[in-house]
């Protein structure tokens, strides 16, 4: 494939995404995705290196955007709201393409090793922000905490925007999240 | 192996657990494991259904004491501390077996496939801490975060725990991350 066919890439995540929802992550093979994306076999291990990780091609920049986003935060900021505003900043990305990450998180929920995937990428986000948040003078405790809290609200507003009906953004649906995370948390006796 | 040789299922965790310290766990196989045990690998395979397991046997244990801890607070104890109720319930159990929790979490952290494993273990974790709390009337959203407060803290404060020469207990390390969690919780401007 070459130049003058763009977006192969997205039409190979499309694609597979598409296959993983209809036949399931197992029944599906390379040769279906790039037969259903007008690619050779070739070109797709030119870009992924299996068909797992078509599903986790984002993570990484998504992973530098949060970062980004924390070294770029106000300098009063506490390591709670730093952290929530990094992870504030792939809401956005993920707003914009709401489909597709629903049916996205719905594949990885029917798969044990898509899941135990995810989840690895989320604890690595979570280093990663708890690095951030230190490279700005947070004490290691507090940022390995704020870290937490902020992928936690991530997780629990991304579960409430997937589920969700009502037309919250996931922006709105981490901001509730944070809200009761720390209504809840208050009202600890310690 | 018979009755007249006691504890086989223990001495085959430990042999595991040994081996996978000395030579790694991708290079160490059952045979291995059998043989250092005096068990044979028919004995073995009635135990477990593979090598990774071995490492995650106390799991369903570990949670059901969890729930029970849950289920036995006092009704007017608030989410979090119901749900950090039920994480400190394990800790005694960990405390009293200081080693081979710090030997098993150094041999998880050197592979990928049993980070993962453990994740998802701490994942299932949550959402049956959750459910315990909905059981008592506890809101869907503050079960959901409760449960994600009592596992983060167990997760910080097993990683302070299994780091720290101070001799601190793990309980204690969970109790100082539930304080952290709330102070830095509480400066967010939300």
């Amino acid at each position: 494939m070459g130049r003058w066919e763009p977006d192969a890439r997205g039409r190979m995540q499309r694609a597979a995404l598409e296959l993983y929802s209809e036949r399931g992550f197992e029944q599906t093979t390379v040769a279906d995705i790039a037969e259903r994306a007008g690619v050779t076999e070739r070109t797709f291990f030119r870009h992924f290196a299996d068909k797992r990780e078509v599903l986790f091609d984002g993570s990484a920049a998504l992973q530098q955007a949060v970062v980004d986003a924390i070294a770029d935060a106000p300098d009063d900021a506490s390591p709670v709201d730093v952290a929530t505003a990094g992870m504030l900043a792939c809401a956005g990305v993920l707003d914009a393409h709401r489909d597709y990450p629903r049916r996205r998180a719905q594949v990885i929920a029917d798969n044990q090793d898509l899941q135990e995937r995810e989840l690895l990428k989320m604890a690595t986000l979570s280093t990663a922000v708890s690095a951030a948040l230190r490279d700005r003078g947070v004490a290691a405790l507090a940022a390995d905490l704020a870290a937490e809290v902020g992928v936690t609200i991530f997780k629990v507003g991304f579960d409430r925007w997937v589920g969700g009906d009502d037309g919250a953004d996931l922006a709105e649906c981490m901001r509730i999240a944070l809200g009761e995370l720390r209504a809840v948390t208050a009202s600890s006796a310690g």
